[in-house]
């Protein structure tokens, strides 16, 4: 499996409960991608959204936030961590 | 003390030597401003690279960075967290 940060824009105001509802629509469905979303990270005052994640593939990350209703705006690959 | 994500752009073709060397360059000096480079992720195909910090401040985290020679991009305050 590989590791991926996604990022998502545009969610100016964010919430703890509205980045917890989206985190749990992820988690409910990644399983059906093989996907596990292991941490994320907001800014609600600049609306970026970063979420780590062990993947097949991007397009699989992508899918499964896309049918959770968030479509991310960048995905990358993060083979390199330290 | 907060989170903070930041940002480099233009890695392209990092190591997992360069990335640690980087990594320790800031390890070695953080405590000057009171930061914790907690994690790293690096994507070397399209030279993007994310360092996750606790900090005091936005400034402290770009001040090391600086000093240890990779400026970053965008530098985010995230008080969210899942």
């Amino acid at each position: 499996m590989a590791q991926f940060m996604d990022v998502h824009h545009g969610m100016v105001g964010i919430t703890a409960e509205g980045l917890k509802e989206a985190h749990d629509a992820d988690l409910a469905i990644q399983g059906e991608e093989r996907v596990n979303f292991m941490q994320a990270w907001a800014d609600p005052a600049t609306g970026v959204v970063y979420c780590l994640s062990e993947a097949p593939s991007a397009e699989a990350v992508q899918r499964i936030h896309e049918r959770a209703g968030h479509p991310a705006d960048e995905i990358h690959a993060v083979p390199l961590q330290v």
